[in-house]
Parts: C-alpha cells; sequence; structure tokens
C-alpha cells in the first residue's frame, strides 16, 4: 500500500485538534478504528457551527450521514491528539462529500484517510431536501 | 471492603441481559468503568420503555439523570454480558432513585452496585415536574 | 440511489443481533453513524471469538481494521436491534475482508451495508504477518 | 437541592478543558451523563500521564477505578468544552479519591461534581498493591 497516494496535510483547507479519551484505548492499546469516524463526525460537525452553517436545534434542513469510509494508516494512542483537515470533494443537489485527513501533531502524511457524506433533509420530515443557500456559499471555504 | 453488605440477584426485581461490544474493552484489558453507567441508562430507560413509561419521543415529562454512582467490584471483558437488576430505592415528588446491581451470568454476587436518580423535567422547558400518574404507578413494580 | 444493488439478507453466512444502547441515540434522535462501525467491530471479533479464531489476550498475531465502509440506508432508533450478517468478500496473504449488513428484525433489505478489512500483525511488533492457518480455515465459514 | 455545599472553581488544584463530541448529544439534546464519568475518567489519567505518574503500557502497579460518583447540575451541550478540575480528597495505603469538577466556562460554580477512587494492582496479577512511591508524592500536587 503505497502512501504516496494520499492527500498530504496541505492538501486539506480546515483543521481541527480532536481529544482522546481514556477509554478510546482498546485491547490492542491504542485507538480503536471506531473513534476515527467519531473524529470524522465531530470535525465536520464543529466546522459546520463555527461558520454558522449548522445550529441543529433549529434548523428546518440539516445532514445526515449516508456513506462515510476510513483508511486507517497509523496508529494514534491516548492521550494523543488528532489533528483534522477537512476539504471540500464534491457538491451536489442534496448531498456534500468531505474528504477527511487525519494527522500526528507535525506530520505530513495523514495517519488515516476517508471521507464523509452528508445527504441534507427536513428536520421535520426527514425526506430529501436540497442544501440551504447559506450552507451551499459556506462550504465553498473548503474548496 | 466486605461484600456482605452488597445487594444479592434475589433483592433486584426486573432484569436485563446487555451486552458488551469490542471497543468496551480499555487499555487493561476490561470493560472499562464508563461502559458500566451506560449499561445503568440503558436498563432503566429499558425498563420504562417495555413497561410503556418511556416514550421519549413524545412525552411531555421525561426523567434526566441528576445523581449517580457505581461501586466496582469485578471486572467484566468482552464479550461478556452484564446482567442487569433493578429496584426501586425510593419515590419523591419529582424524583426516582433506582438501586443497580450487574451480574456475572450465574453469578448471585454482583459484579458492580449502584443507583441513578431521574428527576422529571418538562420536555419544552426542562423545569421540575411531577412524576407522571402512569410512570409512578408503573415503576412499583420494581419494589 | 437504488437498493436493487445491495446485498439481501440471504447472501449473509453467520448473524448476530446486537443492541442498542440509550446513549447511542444523537441530537437527530437517532443512532448516530459512529454506532454502526462499533457494531462492525463487534460482530467481527464475536465471530472470531466464538469459532475459536481469536483469543485476544494471548495470540501472537490477530487482525486489526485497516479499511472500512459503510452505506447507511435506514436509520435504527434505541432500543431496536440490529441484526448483522457477515460473509467473506476476499481472503489475501495477511487480510481478511468482511462484507457486513445491518438489518432490522425481519427486514430482508439492508438498513447499512458496508465492510471491514482487518490486517493480520504481530502482537509483540505490530508487523504485518501471515493469517494463522486455523483462522484461515475458520473464515471460509463465511463463504 | 441548595448549590451553596458544592465546592467552588478555586477549590481545585488542577485544570484541564475536555472537548464534547458529535455524539456525545443524546436524544435529550445535551451530553449524555455517560460522557461525564468519561471526562472524570480522562482528566485523572491526564494529570496522571503529564506529571509522570502512569506509564500504562509499561507500569508494574496502576489505578483502576472501584467507585465513583457524579452529582449533575447543570447541562452541556456539544460543542461546549467541560473545565474539570482536580483536588485530592483522600489517599490510603492502595487507594486514591479524586474529589471532581466539571465547569461551563468562566463558571464559578460547577455544572458537575463528584469524584473517583483508584484502588492500585499489580499489572500482572490485578493484585491489589500499595501505591508506587513517585505516585503518592505526585498527587500530593492536588492537595
Amino acid at each position: 500500500m503505497s502512501r504516496a497516494k494520499y492527500s498530504k496535510r496541505s492538501e486539506f483547507k480546515w483543521f481541527i485538534d480532536l481529544q482522546s479519551r481514556w477509554e478510546d484505548n482498546d485491547a490492542y492499546g491504542h485507538i480503536n478504528n471506531v473513534v476515527y469516524y467519531s473524529w470524522f463526525d465531530t470535525a465536520v460537525n464543529r466546522f459546520l457551527v463555527d461558520n454558522g452553517l449548522l445550529n441543529y436545534k433549529d434548523d428546518e434542513a440539516y445532514g445526515i450521514v449516508i456513506e462515510s469510509k476510513c483508511t486507517f494508516l497509523k496508529e494514534f494512542t491516548y492521550p494523543e491528539v488528532a489533528q483534522v483537515g477537512l476539504k471540500l470533494q464534491r457538491i451536489g443537489n442534496s448531498s456534500i462529500t468531505y474528504d477527511i485527513g487525519l494527522f500526528h501533531i507535525g506530520d505530513d502524511e495523514p495517519a488515516a484517510i476517508g471521507y464523509l457524506v452528508h445527504v441534507y433533509v427536513g428536520a421535520a420530515d426527514r425526506l430529501s431536501s436540497s442544501i440551504p443557500v447559506h450552507v451551499r456559499k459556506g462550504v465553498s471555504l473548503l474548496q
């Protein structure tokens, strides 16, 4: 598995440092794979909240995850921090795909790489909905 | 620490078997202490749901946890199951205290013992509320 | 998104019912996407444990996750159970890919579909290792 | 319930900011009670790691949780941060009790208050062990 094909740190447009928790270490003494997806989900929603693109208690439409994928390249162990980078891969009529990289502090090569797809749905009916205009504009920060 | 003082299996009134998950094992190779509280919370809410005492998407008042405590006596390791027993310790005007025991399959002595206190609040305003009549009646099953 | 392309229940070779927990429900009132990966991880390891293919405290080599993916088709909400099916997609020299389907009780169409790739590593050095002979034989149950 | 009796921020000796995660919000739209115990566990172990008192992969003896308790006073919601304070309540021959307070940023009154008891055990045999001398000395920072 050549890592040459994986995105470098410089390709991501927005970053956040996310903590590990003691319980994230599993029986193999490293952060369990499931936690990486928690970091994906937390980073994307945090980008949206911080940029005024998600107010999850009041929004009439919001994104729910319909697909995600992660390739695990390097371990994390508690209490290490994951530096999570986002970039916009694709925006459609109702869905947004975020490319995501997890990095150890200072590393240029990723520790994990993947993506997460949000489809926008109405808060009341959970039916597919167009991406709100301010969200469509806001995520262009990740291009 | 004498275990003689801890409740035996026969003192609990309602039981449910709750699973462990792979990720529940922590760096010490046993189920992390935090998971025991997840079992507490899940068992109490499951008792309520199964007995028609909690419909959390529609109820006008529901119980939120204001205090809990756990004494850890024996380890669990994945894929072990926790047999969780409940009994009613106390019911007030707006709060209910559940005594909780976790047991290994077939054990009479508990693996953990504790309690959880729900205070009833209005779903809309989160202000303290009286325990609904049907809930007051229903939890008497645990006496 | 046509669901015709997704595997039906009958294509999976081994099943386990996995519980939801109260805390799995997120702010949108359904089981959070991260939990689906916990079910993936728990089901694969449970298949291995139940068939004598994983003894994680003593094994000289075991599988760690190097890639996973999930497509989310239907919601779960607490206290629903996920029926998790496994089939063998591919076995190489050091890696095994498990196809995974999550089903609501009684449904033939999946609620989620994905895969998880284990690469075998030495417990002591975490270097890539051949799949142990008994594991290679045992996972053929999933073909 | 008078809050006058609860410890103020100034009574705690060591602090760390711990993040919330998207999935920590439960069906009631606030951080689930179980997460507070994850913060307790993470803060205590982080204090120990940062002060050279825990090297969990190599230590011959370490502390495992035998009792904890939490009183929940104010909600947190994602993406809020919990400021976690520790102070030493009691140190015995083999156990250490940490008083713990969770605070909203800038609040002097706690959002939650509780404690966690570590009993030291041998890494190999899990039998009760004396608190290592450097740990006994190190935790005096919390007095």
